[in-house]
């Protein structure tokens, strides 16, 4: 039988990501800097077999059985207690949803808001997976450049005025702490610009915020969106993933009562709820301190592999290569001279250089660029840092010597 | 802000569960026949905590990482080994992927098939969260009568014939064994039929199977669609959480490699991947023997709560009031005299009776009967079970004195 003809139309938009394809290349002997992992010694093991044990041997009944769609109520109080700590105060639990990690919140977003021919607007290049997860319904997604600040008002804000005689903008995607892939943080200034036009040209603000927690950089981190909305605009996405481990597969959504109430409408025929015993977890793993505590050491080892990609970077790169200095997040963004095409580029480097990376192209949402590449520092050992930007060094090398 | 404006087409064909709602409304001293949960007694609560300690002093690294979206592989394999003991022959672990509980699966099938204005056939009545599922997607339900040996197959090929001409009939979706709502078992002369007229009129097939590794009726249950399926056009769905727990939110789907390539796909823009430490520990609830030796404890309980709940039906019920005999699943399905109105009752039997069930209308696709109401007799204690039933009666006697 012939599955073709049974495919809905929404199927033919979805695309496998590159970055799981390109996993598929990989043998053990490849270095790769194109995974988006966190250092899996940073995962509080220990504490997740003690608190298993507590959490089974106190409420099993609860714990193994099904629950509510919005979550455990304990593990939403834990949140709204942590989120206030960071300064981003919530009003209570019922502004809280719990995800299957964030990607099940973006997805959400897609469902509850666009409708075919609506435009988003994300920067650009943004988050993969979030243009995945958008793409499916439908949507036309304009990409705004960001600089060193990030996503650039101005540009934003005449995109904004050019598409709304054409049709409905729905919302602003951000990742406005240690973006994906670029690492780049936005400046205070364009936080609050960003807010003042959301309100003047009435669009909602999603905000992703995987890396707010373990900001590495020197003093505090800006304030967070979501701290400074005060006309219920902003929908916060965070997740367990970063701050303790993403085998659990949790993420959350804070935003108006109402938009939760709907969220947990979508979610209801979705998967009912997110794992009981995992939130169970959760809870305790904020209760107990054990985030709170595994917060710097996990600071203390992105910054340290930070550093040494840096390092690396700056003693191997031919000139005309140039890469950003991340303050927080999981990524440098390198952009090679413009001749370099690193879709093109990524088979000698793993062929021959036996060194891995994710081409930067299918983070633009309309494709604009070809020669930029995002490199995760948080996964690889330090030893695998070195010597993968090192490889990666001599693959552009030939690659220019090539082309030139 | 009005969130109305933003809200997509598809948000507006959301609705809250019925039974969700109806939980709501329930204080402690009703006692609620509504549920659809499992009975705690029955997880393997103390196998988890020690299998949780194993796994994550063993392999940590994997088990709190991201995973493949298929799922783990050790899972898969022990999913096919399972399935063959009970006769259902899958051909290797790519035909399998792991889905958050059975819902998830539900709605990556109208994802994947359902455009706006096809046609699909349905049990009526059917698994209200199936039909949730599905309506996001836009389909025409169209619903086909049931008797006691399940499925009425000579309307069932008048209704495909009929619909033909009109549009395409994408996928019959059953429940064949203790079917929700209505605990019937379909025939293996029906399955062999139903199997035959889908070859006919090219037509996939959702096979949905909650419930067929508890069968606890004599003998053995009728042969699974699936362990007939020669062509590769059974969907096959189940899940952990009647045969281990449901807070863990694991289900999975056994079909061509084809087609769950396309399940990949879908759920990788979704959620990424099931909770990876979850599968590590299903997959050793398998290898242990600890879901084996757990299955026929599971059995006895809901034979004995079954028997129980017919007995107290039989010595209450008012004349003219009916249901079935359920030999799997977790539901009794009620038919009051054609006067009642068991959504309208419900208020009476809650606030006056402070008893609690969910009313048969909103199973039916089409909403065409309004006396029906579904029973649990997994999650109530004996006690509860006699004493509800009691109650129920007391409720159904009164509303007939009312409206006769």
């Amino acid at each position: 039988m012939d599955i073709n003809q049974f495919l809905s139309d929404r199927s033919r938009l979805m695309k496998a990501s590159e970055i799981r394809e390109l996993l598929k290349w990989i043998t053990e002997d490849v270095i790769s800097l194109g995974g988006g992992m966190p250092d899996p010694s940073s995962f509080p093991t220990k504490e997740i077999i003690e608190i298993t044990r507590d959490v089974l041997s106190t409420k099993p009944d609860r714990a193994l059985q099904y629950g509510a769609t919005g979550g455990v109520a304990e593990l939403k109080e834990e949140i709204v207690r942590f989120m206030g700590k960071e300064g981003i105060k919530i009003e209570g639990p019922e502004n809280i949803i719990i995800t299957v990690g964030s990607q099940e919140a973006l997805d959400i977003i897609g469902r509850l808001f666009i409708n075919p021919g609506d435009y988003i607007i994300t920067e650009s290049p943004t988050y993969l997976a979030a243009i995945q997860a958008f793409r499916i319904y439908g949507p036309k997604i304009v990409g705004v450049p960001m600089d060193n600040d990030g996503i650039r008002i101005d540009v934003l804000e005449d995109t904004i005025k050019k598409l709304s005689g054409d049709g409905k903008v729905k919302f602003i995607y951000v990742i406005p702490t240690g973006q994906n892939p670029t690492g780049i943080t936005m400046s205070m200034e364009r936080r609050k610009a960003l807010l003042e036009i959301a309100s003047r040209y009435d669009l909602l603000v999603i905000e992703d915020d995987p890396y707010g927690y373990i900001y590495f950089g020197d003093g505090t981190p800006p304030d967070r969106l979501k701290a400074m909305d005060t006309e219920g605009r902003v929908i916060y996405l965070s997740t367990f993933s970063k701050i303790a481990a993403p085998g659990l597969r949790l993420g959350w959504v804070a935003a108006s009562k109402e938009i939760i109430r709907w969220f947990e409408l979508a979610k209801q025929s979705i998967d009912l709820h997110t794992s009981t015993l995992n939130q169970y977890i959760a809870a305790e793993l904020l209760k107990r301190g054990v985030i709170e505590r595994n917060i710097p050491k996990i600071k203390e080892i992105y910054r340290t592999k930070r550093d040494l990609m840096l390092q690396a970077l700056g003693e191997y790169m031919p000139e005309g290569v140039t890469w950003t200095r991340p303050s927080a997040g999981m990524f440098i963004w390198l952009s090679a001279p413009e001749k370099v095409d690193t879709g093109e580029m990524l088979s000698i480097a793993i062929k021959k250089y036996r060194v891995a990376y994710v081409p930067g192209k299918s983070f633009y949402p309309n494709g604009e660029r070809h020669n930029d590449m995002r490199l995760n520092f948080t996964y690889p050992t330090p030893q695998q840092i070195f010597e993968g930007i090192r490889r990666l060094a001599l693959a552009i090398k030939e690659y220019l010597s090539l082309v030139s």
